[in-house]
């Protein structure tokens, strides 16, 4: 079969980025790096829907004009998010007067986003590219577990799913960080079905890709700065640091999940930061920075989804997921 | 801005497809021309969740066998569908060891998806990839209105959901039906909010997109043979006559809606079918056998989506709706 791995031979570029996250995600040691911090978790708005729908029209914005371009030079917008018919990211579409692509892949949607978006400028087709995604903490526990009123208690296994939204603007021509080259994921199920312990669920996923993405490259993991994760949480990131040492890769050194750095341990959110905004926060904020002023020179990075649904769990279903990943590289 | 309509030099192909449908949407004309007719809606399944996967299954890897060839030779499988978290699709990928991109376009995910695996076949990052999506009329029901034992009554405004897949083989090398090229989408929202009137709601967005293809190609409603939209049904289809027509495009006589002609007008589906696998099913069945025998030679598929979900609806939000549109040429 075909490798899984394609090539950018033009060196697509993510040119700039745009950040917005809460007052929880703020506090730890991104919240230097964030461009937008919100005071109030509503943004604002009436529902928490229209808020992430806000946040995420707000880094659409603020990527265009961090380019110094305007959205009349924009040829097309990639954006899903983790809400029903990813009503986010369609309705954020309709502020905006660009061609739009819906995509659905959970939390890997910042990593298929751009993947996609990659592909779009190196094949000549676009120009310039938005990619972007976004999550709330209270939108998706509504839609996904408990309506918060209830108070239920959350399970040491749990991650908190992070308000923000994070978008990049990648283009053909200007400086930046380039994008030589994506690993798409397959779906992987590993048979877990407990809903509050996605980590597990996912680190199969981030595994496989990550497996994929060395087999076909013939790179190790040494040739990587960092090798980042999504949102496997500090026990799925374990897990991931296993099952690929078990395959002969050892990544123990040099991988980081998003998840687990993006908050104080000071509350109940235990593995850490989750959802589409976790990793769309903490790579166009502080990895994007630490890119930009030399800290780091290349990185694997690797968001991973888990693409259950209530109704697939009720119906006793477990979780399959699915981890994409893009190589990001100082220019 | 640059143009919405983006070229493929290398003219990727259709080179094979595959279609399953329900005894309703086979008991009018498409159904001599759809490949799997179901005798039982539920597909031998416990849930109308698992048919519709198994639906979609079905026809992913009929499209493969039909191009004569195997699981390992498909480089990308492009799906989604209606459901929350697109767990059809989700759920049918997890059967098949082939990389993954997820999409959401609601019922414009057939054109969306051709067009994205086109872009990667003429890209050059993929030699073959399966484009796929459906839907089931009772999932679809209960998820998005009322479940069906309630017995409610239908306007006569409404749609009937299409019980149907469809999928297509793009590849590089082979026979078949060219893309040469496609026009993605804005999102358009005209400010309707009955969500029991979905073909008013999309027919402005149909309107959009046909509208900039022939300003992007400079091409007239008379070079195609067709122009072919989703599932507008028979008002919505009046309407994107009528749109069109003020705008100095006159596609009258050489438009038909998949929803329109899907059914034998016998029941309550009333304007006609609808969802993701309407245009699917039509497109890959009917459609594709017209082209390949030689009553079609070029063809302007335009599927259209209503991007609402129901705390959208719920919070008080008119439905906005996307079209994309892929032109299909017999080689």
């Amino acid at each position: 079969m075909g490798s899984q791995t394609i090539y950018f031979q033009k060196k697509p570029k993510i040119v700039a980025v745009s950040t917005v996250a809460g007052q929880k995600e703020c506090a730890g040691i991104i919240g230097r790096y964030v461009e937008n911090a919100l005071s109030d978790d509503m943004f604002g708005e009436s529902t928490y829907e229209k808020a992430e729908c806000k946040m995420l029209s707000y880094v659409i914005d603020g990527a265009i004009s961090n380019a110094k371009l305007k959205r009349e030079q924009i040829d097309m917008l990639v954006s899903g998010d983790l809400l029903n018919q990813i009503i986010s990211a369609s309705f954020a579409a309709r502020d905006f007067s660009i061609p739009f692509l819906g995509v659905y892949g959970a939390c890997s949607t910042m990593a298929e986003s751009i993947a996609i978006a990659s592909a779009l400028v190196d094949g000549g087709y676009c120009k310039r590219v938005v990619a972007a995604t976004g999550s709330h903490f209270a939108s998706a526990e509504r839609q996904y577990r408990y309506p918060l009123e209830l108070g239920c208690t959350r399970p040491p296994q749990s991650q908190w799913t992070v308000t923000g939204a994070g978008a990049c603007l990648i283009a053909k021509e200007g400086d930046g960080i380039e994008v030589p080259c994506a690993t798409f994921g397959k779906v992987v199920d590993f048979g877990i079905s407990d809903v509050n312990n996605m980590g597990a669920a996912m680190a199969p996923a981030a595994a496989d890709t990550i497996l994929a993405h060395f087999r076909a490259t013939g790179e190790n993991a040494s040739d990587y700065d960092l090798i980042v994760t999504g949102d496997l949480g500090a026990l799925g990131s374990r897990i991931l640091k296993d099952l690929t040492w078990e395959k002969g890769l050892d990544i123990s050194s040099n991988h980081v999940d998003c998840g687990e750095i993006i908050y104080k341990v000071i509350e109940d959110e235990f593995q850490g930061g989750s959802g589409a905004g976790c990793s769309a926060v903490v790579l166009n904020s502080y990895l994007h920075a630490k890119m930009m002023t030399g800290g780091l020179r290349k990185i694997l990075f690797v968001a991973t989804g888990a693409l259950l649904s209530t109704v697939s769990a009720g119906q006793g279903e477990s979780i399959p997921c699915i981890a994409h990943a893009v190589v990001l590289k100082r220019g």
